[in-house]
Formats: C-alpha cells, structure tokens, sequence
C-alpha cells in the first residue's frame, strides 16, 4: 500500500469548508488589548513630535528599547545592510507612507482606530524620490561566469532590450492578525500567528525582547495564504508581543486591507537592460543583465535576495556559456520590498523570455526553434554554474528541459490552441500565442526536521517545521508518512509550525516544504516503523528478520495470526513496559533531521493565447497551458492546485497588479478598487500537465517543489502573446501590461 | 558549586505572592460555555425524571455515550470494583447526596447557577445506610505474615482496643476549576486545571471520549493545595472536556465551597479493633488489627487502595514478628472516598500508637521505653515484610528508628515541653503528653520522566511530570538542576505538569515528586552536561577528559581562557551546526526516565503537649515537635514547611474536622460553620527537627519524601496527650477528638 502519488482529499478541506479553520483574527483572550499602528502619512520627513491624545495609550519609539532594528533573514554574500534595516517605530525619519510611527492600545479595536486618529504626528517633510534610478544605492554586485566580452565580441547577432517589471506583491485573502499572551501554565509569551518560519522568527523575537528562545511559544494558524509576505518578520511582530509580554495582558492585532497594501513587503520592481550574442545558427554565446532593483525605504527580513535570485536564475534553462549580471539595489521613498512567489524568477524569466522572442524574430529563427537549439540536454545535467544563491552553489540537478517543451507544445496543439489562434486571426482578431521556458528552484536546506509519533490508538501525529498557508502540506506529509507506516492517511494528522511541538522547523518558503519537510517526515516514518519492527520483535518473540509490516500490522512472515498492530506497539512504549529497555526512550516516536546541501531544480513551459483588444487595451487570456516537471508528484491534485493558482496570480502580475505612487510618494493604489487583482473572469480554464520525467536525486522521495512553477514564466509567455499579438518587432518593454500600455504600444508599433 | 541543602527561595513565590499565579478559574475563553452541575439532593433513590427548563441546554446521563464509569487508578491486588465504580451521571439511580444527575450549560455562570436550580429531579427514594457496618461489602482482603495465632497463644500480654478515626478529608484553598477548549492550532483538546496525574488522566479521559491521548492536552495550573483529592479524575473530569469536544466551544466549571463538601473524595472513616501480643518484659510478639472501611457510595479512581495502606503500613517502624490484618471495604450512602494525605498511615499511626500507650499502661513500663524496645534497629534495616502495597513489596531500606526517638525526646526536652508539663500539673491544669512514632512511605514508582534543555541564552528549563500544588516542586526541581549544571538555580526554570512538554510524567503525589521526579531531573541534567562536554570537546578540539564544568562554563582544565558557556554549546547543537553530526539529535537538550522498583520509607516521631479543658472540652495543642528523617534535604526550608502545614491538618482532623451525616444520608457539614478547620488561633508554634542521617539508598539524591510526614502521627500524638491529661486507663477511641466527645470522655474516666 502507498498512498504516494494518490489524489488523496485534501485533510485541510473538511476543516477550512466547513467554516472551522482557526485563523490569526478568529483567536481572542479575555482581556485582551486591541493595538493599532499609527502610520506616517508623508513619504519623507523629520519626525518633529507625536502627541498623546487624552487617556490614549500610546507607544513611540523613546518606549522601546533602543536601537532596534529588524535583522536580514536572508544573506547574500557578505554584503552588510545594517544602515538600511527598518526599525521597529521610526525614531527621526520617516521614509514611506505607512511606516509605523507609533501604536496605540484600547479595549476594543474601534476605540483603537479612533484614538489612532487623534494621535497627531508632525513631520517636517524632506525630499522624495520615487524614481529607482534616483534612489540610494544600497548595495551593488555583480554574478557570473565565463568571459562574457569575448562572447559578445564574436557573436554574429547581438541583441538588447530594456524591460522594466512594475512593483506589485502578494494580496492574500486574509491580511495579518497577531494575538500575544504569556501562558498561564508554562510562562512562555504564546503568539497566534506568524505562519512561515516560526522558530526563525521565535529567535529574532527572543533576542529582540532579550529572553531565552525558549520562552517564546509560536503557533502558527490557519493562513488565508501566504504567498511570501506573510510570516516574515516586521514591525507589528515585535510590538505585539513586546507589548503583551511587557504588560502581561494579551495584546491583538489585525491588519486591515488599507494597511496590508502599504505595509507588507511589496516586490518585483525591476528595470533590466539585457542584451544576449548569438551565432548565426541562433546558438547563444553569452548574455548579460544590468539590472535596477527598486528596494523601497528599506532592507526588510529578505534583505537582497529577490536581486540575487534575480541575477543567479536569470540563465534559466539554457546552455549560456557566458554570463554577467550586473544588479544596483536602490532606496527609494516607497514601501520596503521582500520576496513574493517566484521571487527573481518572475522578473528575469519575463526578460529572458522576451528577450528570446525578440532575437528569434531579428535572427530569422522560430522562437520554441530557437529556446530548442539552446536548452541544456538530459545528458548535460548534472550542470554546475559557477554562481551561489541563498547560500548553495547553483547545481541543475536532474532533468528533460527539450522533452518537456516538446510536450508541451505537442500538449498545446491537441488542445487546440494552434488552430484556434489560427482561426482566430482568420477572424481578424488580434491574438497571439506566447511561450516561455523557465527554470525554478525548490528545497532550500540547510535542514528540516519532524517528528513522528503513534499514540495507543493507532493514530499517528506528525510535528512539522512547514507552515499551512493553503498549499496542502498537511495532506502531503500525511500521505508520505502512511506510506512509509503502510497506513491509511486519515490516521494521521499533521502538526505545522508549532515551535513547542517541532522547535527545529524551517518553515514554509521557497518551495521547500515537499522536498525538505517531506524527506524529514519519510525518515522519521521510516524510523518509527523500524522502531516498531524492534519492539514487535520482543512481543512476538522473533527476530526482525521474520517480521514484515503490511497494512499498518507488523507480522510474522508466513504467519498471518501472529501479529501486532502499531497501537499495539505504542502500549509496549509506555514507560513501565516490560518491553522497554531501562535507557530506552518511551513512546512510539522519533525525530529525524533532513540535511541538504544543494537545492533542487524543478522548470517547466508556459503556453498561452491571448486576444488584444486595440480599442479598449483589454487583454484577454484565451488558453493557458503550464507544463511543470515535479520529479514525482506526492500528490498531483496539489500539485495541480499550486500550479493553478500561481497562474492566477502570474496573470495578476503581468496584465493588472501595480503599486503606483505620485511624485510626492503617495500610494495610488491603497484599495481593491485602484489595486487591481485578476478575478475568475479575468481566467481562462487552465491547462495543467504534471510530469515526473526526472527525478530528484538529492532527496529520498525524487521530488521538486512546486509552490512557483505556475507563477514563474506568466510574465514571459503573456508579454510573448501581446508580442506576437500586435506584431511588434521590439519588446512590450514593460509590465504590468495594463490597458492604458496597451494602447499605448499598439500606437507604437503601429 | 551545590544549591542542594540550600534554603534557596522559592521559585514560586514571586508569582504567587504578587498574585500572578494562575489558578483554574483565573482562565477563561471568548465564547465559553458555563457548566453547573445538578446534584442528587438525596442519598438513594431510583431516579424517575429530570426536568429540562425552557431554554435550558441541560446534559442527562442519556445524553452520554453508554455505560462510562470511572476507571479506578490504584489498583490492589487482583479484586475487581467494576460493580462499584462511579458513573459519570447517575442513570438509574442515585446514591449520596451531591451525586452528578445533569448538568447545565449557558453562557454564564450565575444563568448555569439558576437553571440548574430549575431543573427538577425526580427520585423514588430507597432505604438509606450511613452505618459503616450495615453497608454493603465491596471488598474484603487480608494482609500480614507470620503466625500471629501463635504469637498471641504464648503472649503474657494481650491488650485489645476499639478506635474509631472519622470522616473527614482535604479541603484546599482552592476548590477545583477546569476549562476545556479545542486548541485552534493544533486540534487538540486542552484542558486546564488537572493538577495531580495529568498524563494518567489524559489517558483515561481519551480513553473514556474515544479519542487518541495524543490529542488531549493537560496543562496543569498553579492550585491552591492538593493533598490527594485535587486532579484525581471525578465525573466533571470528563463532562467539562467531552462537552467541549463535542459541542466545540470551551467550557468552564468552577467548583464552589459546597459542591467541593460533598462532591470530592472524602477519605479517613475507619472502625478498628486491632490487638496486640507481649510478653513480660513488653516486647512485642504479634499484632492484629480488623478494620471496617466506609468507602462511600462508590469505588472512585484510587479504589482500595488507602485500606490496603492501612493495613501494610500498620506495623510500622516496629520490629512486629506476626502480623495479620483483615480489611472490610464497605460501601453507604455517603460521597465516596478516595486519599488525603498520609492516606491510611494517619489512621493505623492513630490506632496502633494508641494502642502501644494502653499497652504501656498494663504492662507497667514508660511509653517511650515500650517503643524503644520495640523499634527495628539500624543493623536491621533493610527489612522486608512479606506485603506489597502500590504494587511494590515492603522493604524498610534505611533508618536509625531508635536514633531519631532519642533526638525528639532531647530536643522535647530541651525546648521545655516536660518542664511545661510539669509546671503546668503543678497549677492544677489538665494537661498532658503525647508521643508517636511513625513510619512513612515516599518514591513511588514505576518511573518518572524528565526533560533539561539549555537555550541559547543559557537559560535552562525543566519538563517535569511532577505538579505543582504549592508544595514548592520547581524551587526543588530547579535546585537538582543547578546542582548537576554547576549554575545558579536562578535561571532554571521548571514546567511541570504538561502533558505535551511532558507526556510521560507521573504526576505529584505518595511523596514522589521529589525522590522520582528529582532523580529524573537529576539524571536528565547530568546527560545535558555530558552532551555539553562532548560538544565542547569539538568547539575546544580537545579531548573530553582535558574538560572541566564549573560554574556553568566548560573549560580546559588548567586553561582559564579556555573555556564554553552553556549557551556556546547550546547555540552549537542547533541544526546546520557545523559541531553537529549527522544524525545527531539538535538542541542542548536530554530526556532521562528514573525507574524504581522499591519505595523508600522515612519515618518520624510527633510530640505534643496539650491543655485539656474538661468544662468545654476544649482540647488546647500548646506544643509540638515534629522529628523527621528525609535522607537528604534538598531544600530545608521546603521540608519543614510540608511539615508544618502537614501538623495544621493533623490538628484538624484529630480534633476538628469531621464529615457528619444525618440518618437520611443528609451531609451535616457543608459550609465552613460546621466543618471546623483550624486556623491559626488553633496552632502553637511547631518545633520541627529535619534529619538527615539515613540517606535513601534507592536513589542517586539519597532523598527521602517529605509531603506527609507532619500529619502522620498527628491523630497519634493528640490522642495520646488527651488520654495521658485525662488520664485515662482505657484508650480515646476515636477521633476527632471534639469538645463534646471529650466532655464525654471526660465523664467516662470519671
């Protein structure tokens, strides 16, 4: 029996359906003190004063402990940020509208909007830049290999472009929600909440508020997604628990849409000049990137490693014998900016993609002809380039990028998507088809760990270091740990991100938790069965070699009536059993780590028809095909699912999702009504193809993460379909791909 | 570096004297559901109906999932009580007055107050026993060894007495409270409040609702006393958390004074007719002694156990050559009983202490002499009687019986009580001597279970399976701790009685916490301190045996500079270390169990004077003396205060408190009018002598418990002091000894 690769419900699914998921607001504690943040209204300025209305609880920096500032989660290279982190209140200088200035504290959370209101915040306004090129550089560097000039230098076709990626981010469903309270029975400050890396931030939490690690208990809850932005460590996950801990009362928080919009990390604003050298044949010799990299006011949790997976990505699936990238990450008076799904990849894959096309067009060359030509063949991998990110050395470890884009162009034509572009422009519609080929990367160590443990029931509980944002990571750590047990997955239920439970998790971010959580969970599953294996051996009186487990029963060989059930085996673990040694530890459980060193390199092919409305700008997407390699898909619904919804989001970020600002710095777009997120409507039905053509070599279970994949190249395959659409020979130059752009550029072309 | 010996000050008291303890009631959920519980308001009758008030959301046993009854914990022997256990809610009949029938559910808790009050209840009443003779016989077992028969055929002695000990039992500050609640982040049931046996009840509470132990959480709050009624599982132990469960919604229930009256364990309610042989020269050749137990209307979850304590325990520290005991456990129309502190050693130290003051009397020799003679001497010890109780066999492992008897009978001395008595006799007044010696039982086994972890900090904490009831267990626990990480019990801190921190803990009670839970905290901190060394050994790159631990540093033996600090090591062991072997568990943590077969006995000797006033019949304690043996006092201070607090409740129950009923099963004492406590205008100041020369030799700390040796000789002591003031020839016969009963006594002796 294994319920791998099964397209097991989803274990979430009766609890969220059913109205009965547990989310950040849905927590609450008798006598709780609601805080609301005020926030800067001026983009720029000094911090004059901040007064206190009348029986107002107000906290300003001078109440904190001084000097704090949130530390970098992410480093790259040795590149030090400390001028640049954020601090927890602004102190002098204000340098976005929505930084936290002060919070105030009330019984009830409209006394605490209200008496926010009061608080009266005087700024003597500075400068403002908004412009990328005019910020401050907060870092520059430089990634590559191979000798990039000599490569240009011979090439018979050179071709550039200039693409800029607009600022857009992750708008989950439900926006941030904290509740902090020291537990009555263990005195640990308890917080509700903070669903991503809960020990990372547990850690930053202690060493902020200078107390032991230990004391500090996070739970992380249902989350309305994720997505990136949420669970990082800011501002309000320090002031709500410093707050309940400091007057030992709980302290909640919830975030409202106004807020979460200027507030969470925005992303991906990007301006590239990438120029790439070919032969006459179309065989790349070399490319480059010169990249600005707007950073918003400050260096948050993911410090600069949007820019380095930027840089580190951008080759993507290709054989590029010659690389230099180039990045400058500017401050700007905007709001600070972190990961969002497919963080790096977005921006560079919609470049590369685009610049593709372009070349394929002025070379004379079909452009899949021309992405064949210049894909890493099976036989190349493993391929090793001469580049780290996030800490690892870049190593493409297994993998069919040509078979894969093969099938999914064979896929696209039997879905019809050829004749009906062909019959469609027969119509005199401007449509066009778009095709990109991205690489992701998934299962970033160092390490994950669970623990797995049988109860005398019979039921199996497993304790993860991931986080459930909505992805289905209970579902699938159930499913490897029943195959592992030979059990049912409905007797087993899966704990995520509690840091009393599982104080050695990782947390749930760049699509790790499949391939590094669920290698932790298989090994500490494997270990209980063997655990009980060596305990069915003293009950039954035979050796282990005589055992087998099938079926959730350890039997003897050949004897079907003599056996033992795993509950069994959990009574024979109590401490007292006459089973158990005196030194060995009781209970049916282990732990067990998952330690890798390299990450592991999942890709895939977009495939889309759009049609152009000239008159109104209005894109519409007609067909959307994600073709996506997982190594083994654990469960392919999920995978589907994840697939599915990144490409929702991917159309968000390519066609509507822009965070604009005025000269001044003032957001334009700080509701759903000016913040455009893509709706059912706005989606085609979607297209998925799942393949397991390569596997994993670096993890038991052969899988690749497969949170992005359905994200990563929307960028490039839409910008190719408007491309092809309008017949434009040079780039769309820029997304979001709005209407009012796409008026614009069919002026252009025209 | 050693904090054991200490009077270190106690960890708790900087909550609890600033009133930051938290106690059952002080918790409390949004949205939770009060529970009241209606109660038989008579003692048998067949129940008929139970009325639902309009509106009223009320619980009958019908509502229940069939046929749940009380498990019981303790078992004795092989003899089944399951025709005797407990229902949950009486279903067809009911049988004490306070018995559970229904319970009531609102939203708070005067509304669950005053519908439960409108609930009817309709009983058909049934003839009613409150005489412990007429009862019916739930068990009857023998104990003893040795021909006794022949011991009394050559005796040229026999003295025989009749004593009666009363009903009465623990009344903490505090009566009992529990909330129940679904934990949101991890499914699980949590209850709060269960502070005895947290992980035994979670058993049987997951047992009882059919659900994995995994998924119930105990956490065990600060509580206001405990003394053996307080966490043993009653009806409302499974009605609050499997309402909660059921209905998803927490529930809450605070038991007030009246309730607890009836509702918890009584204990102590005794007839005996116990004998014994001499010859001439008073040393004793047998003893006997049969014994009616009133058990209240049901067996509860310590079943038999406190007869068969009676019985095992009677001999005491005397060299006894035959012994035979025979125990009626009978069952009427009363609430049902259970344990309170000195559980049956209160009541045979009463009876056989009395008894050995007649004998003396007959005999013709000094009371202390006829205990001297008799008392096993060191190079006795160890010695086995052929008895078992708790599952273990009898073996007194270590004392100097005699040494300690002479040290009271000093000290007495010295601290004036025979000149005060003789002073006093001089003025005419009634006033007398009391002496008792007592053997004692502590370290139950079969185990306990602890958990050290060091944070990155260097604070240490401890994951006991103690409780803390107030008698100071983390000021204990904290100092063994320190002891074997040489650093400052300060910043240790001790989590007990949390079922997830601690899931095989065995809970505080039989004087074990600090014999077993110490030894286990003792061994699990010396495993920290051997993993420190290891880990430092790579940090340093030296050798093991080069490294020394002082003052919480591990250092080059020889080199001062070179050296690690807890919190080095700690933030060494965390995952991706580099210190870190492969499959080498992360954190600076260790789990260690201590198992023990064989209980340890202390032992000690109660002197009291006392001032008979034979015109009220007040009995007036003026002095007290409480000789203790421990082994090996961990922290003086705590010991002497489970003394002194174990004298104040052996005053009560020898001269006050007494549970009363009327002919129709009618409680006679439920308010603090009529069930007498002592309070501080009824103590003297009490002498305690804590010694510690005869170390337990079971286990690695040498300690012997100390949780009940204050109230032990208690009924002993006094009832030989009133008996030597009124001089009286005969025996006290019963206790407690109230001013009517002395008066009437009085008038006997006359």
């Amino acid at each position: 029996m294994t319920s791998i690769g099964e397209r097991v419900p989803r274990k979430e699914d009766p609890r969220l359906l059913r109205g009965l998921g547990r989310f950040g607001d849905d927590q609450d504690r008798p006598g709780q003190l609601w805080l609301r943040v005020v926030r800067s209204p001026v983009a720029h300025g000094r911090l004059v004063s901040i007064s206190r209305p009348n029986g107002a609880q107000v906290v300003t920096a001078e109440d904190l402990p001084p000097g704090l500032r949130i530390p970098v989660r992410l480093k790259v290279q040795d590149i030090d940020l400390s001028d640049h982190l954020q601090p927890v209140l602004a102190a002098e200088e204000v340098r976005y509208v929505g930084e936290p200035v002060a919070v105030v504290l009330a019984d009830d959370p409209y006394e605490a909007e209200d008496l926010a209101e009061l608080v009266q915040v005087e700024i003597d306004e500075l400068p403002v830049t908004v412009d990328t090129a005019a910020g401050v550089r907060a870092a520059e560097f430089e990634l590559g290999y191979g000798d990039v000039e000599a490569a240009f230098g011979k090439a018979d076709h050179v071709v550039q472009i200039e693409f800029d990626v607009g600022r857009h981010s992750a708008v989950p469903l439900e926006p941030r929600a904290l509740l902090a309270d020291v537990d009555p029975s263990t005195g640990a400050l308890q917080i509700f909440g903070m669903t991503k890396v809960p020990v990372f931030n547990r850690d930053v939490l202690a060493t902020m508020i200078g107390i032991d690690e230990n004391l500090v208990h996070v739970h992380a809850m249902d989350a309305g997604g994720g997505f990136g932005v949420r669970g990082e460590f800011y501002p309000e996950d320090f002031l709500v628990p410093w707050l309940a801990w400091k007057l030992r009362r709980p302290v909640k928080w919830v975030e409202d849409r106004a807020e979460h919009l200027v507030a969470v990390n925005h992303s991906r604003q990007q301006q590239h000049v990438i120029a790439a050298a070919f032969d006459n044949e179309g065989t790349l010799l070399g490319l480059k990137d010169d990249v600005l990299h707007d950073n918003g006011a400050y260096a948050r949790t993911h410090g600069i490693i949007v820019p380095e997976l930027t840089l580190a990505m951008l080759p993507g699936p290709y054989r590029v014998p010659a690389f230099h990238g180039r990045i400058r990450v500017m401050l700007t008076n905007k709001t600070p900016c972190g990961t969002y799904r497919a963080p790096g990849r977005f921006e560079g894959t919609a470049v590369r993609e685009q610049l593709l096309d372009v070349a394929a067009d002025r070379i004379g060359i079909d452009r899949v002809e021309l992405r064949r030509k210049n894909l890493l063949t099976a036989d190349e991998l493993p391929h090793t380039r001469a580049m780290s990110t996030l800490g690892t050395d870049v190593v493409l470890d297994s993998g069919d990028y040509l078979g894969l884009l093969d099938k999914a162009m064979v896929e696209a034509d039997r879905l019809g998507y050829l004749s009906q572009l062909e019959s469609l422009k027969a119509q005199g519609r401007k449509v066009g088809l778009g095709v990109a080929m991205f690489l992701e990367k998934s299962g970033l160590g160092p390490q994950e760990t669970a623990d797995v443990t049988i109860g005398t029931s019979g039921d199996v509980r497993v304790y993860s270091g991931g986080t459930s944002l909505g992805q289905g990571i209970e579902t699938i750590l159930a499913q490897v740990t029943a195959d592992a047990l030979t059990v049912d997955p409905a007797v087993v239920t899966v704990i995520n991100g509690d840091t009393v439970l599982q104080p050695f998790g990782g947390g749930s971010w760049a699509s790790r938790s499949t391939v590094v959580g669920g290698s932790a969970v298989h090994r500490a599953a494997l270990a209980v069965r063997e655990r009980a294996i060596r305990m069915a051996s003293r009950m039954l009186e035979v050796s282990e070699e005589d055992l087998e487990v099938s079926a959730g029963t350890i039997g003897v060989k050949g004897a079907p009536g003599s056996s033992v059930s795993y509950a069994d085996v959990a009574k024979a673990c109590r401490p007292g059993s006459p089973y158990l040694q005196p030194d060995e530890p009781a209970g049916l459980s282990a732990r067990r780590r998952f330690e890798v060193e390299h990450m592991t390199y999942p890709y895939g092919v977009h495939v889309t028809l759009v049609d152009v409305d000239t008159g109104t700008g209005r894109v519409k997407v007609l067909r959307y095909l994600v073709a996506y390699e997982v190594g083994r898909a654990i469960n392919p619904t999920l995978v589907e699912g994840q697939l599915l919804g990144g490409v929702a989001q991917g159309v968000g970020g390519a066609l509507l999702e822009e965070f604009r600002y005025d000269e001044a710095g003032q957001p334009q777009a700080v509701t759903f009504m000016d913040y455009l997120m893509p709706t059912a409507a706005e989606l085609p039905q979607i297209d998925i193809l799942v393949a397991q053509d390569a596997p994993a070599p670096g993890n038991p279970l052969g899988v690749k993460g497969a949170g992005e994949g359905g994200l990563t190249a929307a960028g490039g395959a839409i910008a190719g379909a408007i491309r092809d659409a309008l017949g434009l020979t040079g780039p769309v130059g820029r997304l979001p791909m709005t209407a009012e752009r796409v008026r614009g550029l069919d002026k252009e072309g025209k």
